[in-house]
């Protein structure tokens, strides 16, 4: 095993064997000491963010990249405002879900507790470093992070600031480590790490997920792709249908939550389609659909097999007239990725049946998929929206980041 | 990939398309008829079963591995009252968990959904293919079964009689599926059958499940060792504390929950070991202690460190005398495996603490561990003792083989 690995790896759970215990208001002080050093330390992480930038110029990296990498005055302060406002949400450590009793009246709570030690590996986003690094504390994990080579000049200002600020503010020394080493290698071993890490969960794109998912022994928690649908019922009240395809498509394309395809049953679509087309138009959405749709869209183009297993975060859109409630599921069964699916419709039992016969993290009735999101479903911070089934699956607050134990508390009793 | 994963895939992936809104009424029926069906069709299954275990004898296959191949009369009525049994208990599918406003008023519900297609991957134990099949079709999930190919003609017999059961009493075709091509690569391409398999379940011995561990891409339940501890306080009270160390060592020793380690105050352990001494010695427990355990008990064999690390699930104790509560601790952080541990205490500050401190599934206080059990908990059924952390953590009941889905009833709302 790579040194820094096992070093970091015995400091991360010693660190979270600490936590388990440490109080909320520690933490919280920990939380807000590291926003400060954040701020009062800003030269220090221009400084190594230039030296980044420079060479990622010099390497040839792309214009959104380096924008991805670039930090600012600006920026440094929303990280920081980031962590302070993981201040106020309530600490999910401790919680007793329920409690009830068992064999010969032993009494069984189920407590929430920290996952333990977490794997972060992401790109070359130096604000992940602060975000990973304040929910983990805020839950009571240790927290290893493993940034892209990239961004490593600008994690090791950010991780030598905020781990030292914790520290001195309460929090056990281990709780927050970046690896620094680069190379593919050292990265593969990390996610084979079992003797250290509880969890794994890669941030980035589709490239890093899939290599994470494949090589990793360590469990993970996958975020994922959103090939999301709009379904517009025989029943739509074809205003409310219009406002909400447009503003999932259009209000902010490149996310996992946007519609990139709409169903439209044909009972409404002659209404329906020239209408919210001239919409489109007007919004510069590409529009890609079947013969039906292209007999009245004429300027749609006609959709292929891939368009609908595609998920463009872009200003495209697939479309397809259905002839049923249940050729729209059908299609939705075939091409989704199981992440979020809306229907528009008065009709209670279409409602109800695509509800319950749906299977994504998140089914809407008439509103729009861009609310799969830990803040607008009110946890108060997201880490991410799992696109898996076990442990955790949409938007992911902070409970998401802890487990369970159970706890009984006896009088003697033995097992009969 | 091997055909029959591929077209036993396809066939469990609309199957649990299909079960996601079947009624539990059907499924509770086709418990029913598959229990019947057993019963029914004994002598085929004997008859499959004879000629597994004359193969298993010509192949030299050792007497307790026998046993658990071996069917009778006695053992299929067990079988088909263990899938009766599950009609009784209730449906996690559909429940909602929790419902509140999110941004802009939107409902949000957190619903129990079937997690979808369930891989399960067991030795030669038949019962297992039963029982597992029970527990995904009441639960809603396809299931694709990989046993042993030493109960092949056991498990083969078994799956053709209960799937045949299940569909005629109403569930989809495909829900029970076996894979009969032996060996093992056939194996080891269904633990990265992830575009079939929502999780994989290994079922079996330590081997197994690492094997499992290791190779698997398919998200996995980890149901493992416990190495489970029962530290006898400064202020217990030893007559409790004798039962309860007598009950979790010697109860049934050869399974997880069993104790095999002891650790005693310094304080009690003069008035203690001796007495606890003449209890195991009466039972044929072996013990292996530290110096000061053999001070006072010189039949006690000197402990190594291994022995403090080992799963004996046997007649075999380790016993330690320890300086204070936190030693106790600090120990079972080293050798533990977080399964359950216990404290025998009267006092109420170290109770809590090693209630708060103590990572394992189960922590108790003034019990004995065998409780860590799906029925002793109240779950009515069990799946096994999960010893990671993700999903499911201790005994599974129905609900660990389920997971969630938000579903979300809006009037028109756009995100903003």
């Amino acid at each position: 095993m790579h040194e820094e690995l096992r070093v970091k790896g015995e400091r991360a759970r010693e660190a979270s064997y600490k936590l388990t215990t440490v109080a909320t208001e520690v933490k919280n002080n920990a939380l807000l000491a590291m926003a400060d050093a954040l701020e009062d330390n800003e030269e220090k992480i221009l400084e190594a963010n230039m030296q980044d930038m420079e060479a990622g110029r010099v390497r040839g990296m792309n214009k959104s990249l380096l924008d991805r990498l670039m930090l600012s005055s600006a920026r440094i302060k929303d990280m920081a405002q980031g962590l302070r406002t993981l201040v106020s949400i309530s600490d999910p450590v401790g919680e007793i879900e329920s409690m009830w009793k068992g064999a010969q009246d032993i009494e069984i709570g189920k407590m929430r507790v920290p996952l333990g030690v977490i794997g972060i590996i992401y790109e070359a986003r130096p604000n992940v470093t602060v975000d990973a690094a304040g929910l983990c504390l805020k839950t009571g994990n240790a927290v290893i992070l493993r940034g892209s080579s990239d961004a490593l000049r600008s994690n090791c200002a950010i991780t030598n600031i905020i781990a030292k600020a914790a520290e001195s503010a309460g929090a056990p020394g281990g709780s927050i480590q970046l690896i620094e080493t680069s190379g593919r290698e050292i990265a593969l071993e990390m996610m084979k790490l079992n003797q250290y890490l509880d969890v794994l969960i890669p941030r980035g794109g589709a490239g890093l997920i899939q290599s994470v998912v494949t090589n990793a022994t360590v469990p993970v928690i996958e975020t994922g792709i959103g090939n999301c649908h709009v379904y517009v019922d025989s029943w739509a009240k074809l205003d409310d249908a219009e406002e909400i395809i447009v503003n999932a498509k259009t209000q902010r394309p490149a996310v996992c939550n946007a519609a990139e395809s709409l169903l439209v049953h044909e009972a409404v679509a002659q209404e329906f389609l020239p209408s919210v087309g001239k919409r489109f138009r007007e919004l510069g959405v590409e529009l890609r659909g079947c013969s039906r749709t292209r007999e009245l869209l004429c300027e749609a183009k006609q959709a292929t097999e891939e368009d609908y297993a595609t998920e463009f975060l872009d200003l495209i859109l697939s479309v397809k007239v259905v002839d049923s409630l249940e050729e729209a599921m059908a299609h939705i069964h075939k091409y989704g990725t199981k992440h979020s699916e809306a229907i528009i419709t008065e009709n209670y039992t279409n409602a109800r049946q695509f509800l319950q016969g749906v299977d994504a993290a998140a089914v809407y009735v008439n509103a729009s998929t861009r609310f799969t999101d830990g803040f607008q479903f009110g946890f108060g911070a997201e880490i991410g929206i799992s696109t898996q089934k076990l442990h955790a699956r949409g938007p992911m607050g902070l409970k998401e980041l802890t487990t369970v134990k159970y706890i009984i508390y006896g009088n003697g009793q033995s097992r009969k």
